[in-house]
């Protein structure tokens, strides 16, 4: 990058906030997929005005910007893969703003924490349920940008059901406000609605008001081991379909279970086709006893093998080590794993689940699963040796087999990573030629220069 | 319009579904908002390969294009205000195309009425909230392209967080498809989000993917009478804020429960300065008694002075009665009412209807009040005569105040009933000139010659 943009930028947003050493590029270069590529500069931005300043200069100059929350995505979203700056968060723009408890709203920056915001909220009853495996580091701009999902999903929703309102720059500069701190808003185009899931490509997100709820004030949770993950998914799809709606409706497949056991030694039953963990939660002790009755049924008219309510808060915590720790668990399976985040009709579970056992029969590789059943995701892993570029093939090769099975069963390519870089390549399975020139267009009507995290999503 | 055109279109779909009589432009000429404007043609298309076909046509012959349900909206959504072709669902594209218990998620046609699909899914203890108060003739087509809400989206939100999936012709005669039959897709833009409200300017809807819900097993009615209306206004807000969500949360001001009570005779408090209906829900009678008594405990903190729960049907009727005969009781205080469904945070109600009262004094005209208060949407209806040109400009005067009064309270210019020609005049209120141009920018990436439903929302 030439030094008078540097410069520019210096004097546009202090020293202090522009770095283009080799040390910064390098800690800004890599994400979850593991892939590198350097930016040509950091820029940490102090607010909202500094991000019109930046935009506007590089709209002009056509400089790419990549905006970046934690670096924890799956698919390169905040990836500079073909160089530009990075905006990042973490230093400045990092408040939660304001907490309205008459309105049960909180208005944070982007650069939030989702676990801070968990336990801001938490402290005084309040609840923002959106809780992504990242929780612990990924970024609310992030989670927004992403569309992120979680394990308490299945009941409550995504991101997406959570964002009220968005302040955002264009990449022209211009700021605009999508949506208000109301329940309801019809007036003009739902652009908070393109805005979230569209992985930084649209505008760069500036300030999130979201919708908070009341705790609810009991929760249980339960394990039920299947001895085949058939039954296992026939239980999850006609739970969902009975009128009780479990927080949580989580899944390990056998080859899971096993990783977990051998790691962890925590006594999981290693025979198991498949387990579920599932959460309820509500304020009265009668209506957690009515749900539990009502999973225990499904459960065992499913051939659950053994229906267990945890007693106590350690039975709770075994019971969702096993599930929390099951994606560092499967590197007893090879040092690379191919993760997908495929998501299905959830009456579709059962079929899924037969039709990847038979691709891992075809390419002879291990693909573990567990995953956010109750919403029909599936985190399947296709487990292969780094240091083996032919096996690594084969494995892609077996991801695009995963891909058009999920879409032929009418399902998504992502039911929470996005599409980024990594399943870029796959885009055509789920689109049309009609569907990815909408793309371009809208990509083109908020982004004109192309300048905003370009390339991603096979755009 | 010169007949080439309609003789085409006849070709294309058939004579008996292309009408151009005089009494074909009356019937479909008008809406809720009592504008008459009158279309060249009315078009009854079969299916989704005519509306493809007739767009594609429109489209090289730059002929305006104005999809339309049922036409009860209040915004002038689907008027033909530039003239232009109708297309009209309610002859062909009117079926529900499948109910599948297993994922519960209904599809539909465009042309279903609300109330068909609503039955349809209850006969087998499926649900489908949204319920606006046209529900016995509007179209679910409409219903999502004006993003609608009701009486039940305190509890379950609006028509837009039930879609799951659409497809739509892009006014080039490309087919689309947004969305998936899937709880979370977060692969490309959310198209769906943005189509959603877009009030027909983007593209024709031609099927929808619903999420359902099973039937709770129980309900209560409540109803609570309060000395001021600012008394129930901090009931509504704090209640919203406790933990407990109750279904509806609906609210009459004193001017409405005087108007019902003079028209029907039913033997409401006319001395009241409120009345707030409620409706809780659920599957346990504990959780229902528990709701109940904090609903009490909050009201009866806030001054209510009559708190009574329905014993009965016949109760529930009753009082259900007051509130939805609210609108057409209010031709007590003119045969014209100006009509609107500003929405403010749940905390600024107190405020709002405190300032509404002020303005009505301004201007010497009654504004009663009633509606959504749950979700902060509140229905004001500035009374005037219709055949006195001074008093409707001076209602309209009053009206603008109440839209600068919601916009300064963090509010919206509409909760449900959309922009439409009804209120394109007060957009500059709510929305910058980088908005307004962002929207135009959108309009124009999905609609380059605009050619589909053209100049509303101010666009």
């Amino acid at each position: 990058m030439e030094s008078k943009h540097i410069r520019r930028f210096e004097k546009l947003v202090g020293r202090e906030n522009v770095y283009s050493d080799k040390a910064h590029k390098l800690a800004y270069s890599y994400d979850a997929t593991r892939e590198r590529f350097e930016p040509d500069a950091v820029i940490f931005p102090r607010d909202e005005n500094d991000i019109s300043e930046i935009l506007k200069y590089c709209n002009e100059h056509k400089i790419v910007i990549v905006p970046r929350g934690a670096g924890s995505g799956f698919t390169g979203g905040a990836l500079p893969s073909k160089g530009g700056i990075i905006l990042a968060f973490e230093k400045h723009m990092n408040k939660i703003l304001e907490i309205d408890t008459k309105n049960l709203v909180a208005v944070v920056q982007p650069g939030v924490v989702n676990r801070d915001l968990q336990k801001a909220v938490e402290e005084i009853g309040l609840f923002y349920p959106p809780d992504p495996a990242s929780q612990d580091y990924s970024t609310i701009g992030g989670n927004v940008n992403e569309n992120a999902g979680g394990m308490r999903a299945a009941k409550y929703g995504i991101t997406k059901d959570f964002v009220l309102a968005m302040r955002a720059v264009l990449p022209n500069g211009e700021v605009i406000r999508a949506g208000k701190k109301t329940i309801k808003d019809v007036a003009g185009y739902n652009t908070a609605g393109i805005l979230i899931a569209s992985e930084g490509t649209l505008a760069v997100t500036t300030e999130i008001t979201l919708r908070l709820i009341a705790k609810p004030k009991l929760s249980e949770t339960v394990m039920g081991t299947f001895k085949s993950v058939n039954d296992a998914m026939n239980a999850v799809y006609k739970t969902m379909a009975s009128g009780i709606t479990p927080v949580a409706m989580e899944f390990l497949d056998n080859l899971t279970i096993r990783a977990v056991e051998e790691k962890f030694s925590k006594g999981l039953p290693i025979d198991a086709g498949a387990i579920l963990i599932s959460d309820i939660d509500g304020d009265v002790k009668e209506q957690l006893d009515y749900q539990l009755k009502a999973l225990e049924k499904i459960f065992n008219e499913n051939s659950c093998q053994n229906f267990k309510i945890a007693k106590d808060k350690q039975e709770v915590d075994d019971i969702w080590f096993a599930r929390r720790n099951a994606s560092p668990a499967l590197s007893v399976y090879g040092d690379k794993k191919l993760n997908e985040d495929i998501t299905v009709p959830r009456a579709e579970l059962p079929k899924l689940l037969s039709e990847i056992a038979k691709i891992s029969q075809k390419y002879n590789l291990k693909i573990p699963c567990f995953g956010h059943t109750g919403d029909g995701n599936v985190h399947t892993n296709v487990m292969v040796k780094h240091n083996s570029p032919a096996e690594v093939e084969i494995g892609h090769k077996a991801i695009e087999d995963v891909f058009k099975l999920a879409v032929e069963l009418g399902g998504t390519l992502s039911g929470e990573h996005g599409i980024g870089i990594a399943k870029a390549p796959f885009m055509y399975l789920a689109f049309s030629d009609a569907e990815m020139a909408l793309f371009k267009s809208i990509k083109k009507a908020f982004d004109p220069n192309n300048i905003l995290n370009p390339f991603k999503m096979g755009l």
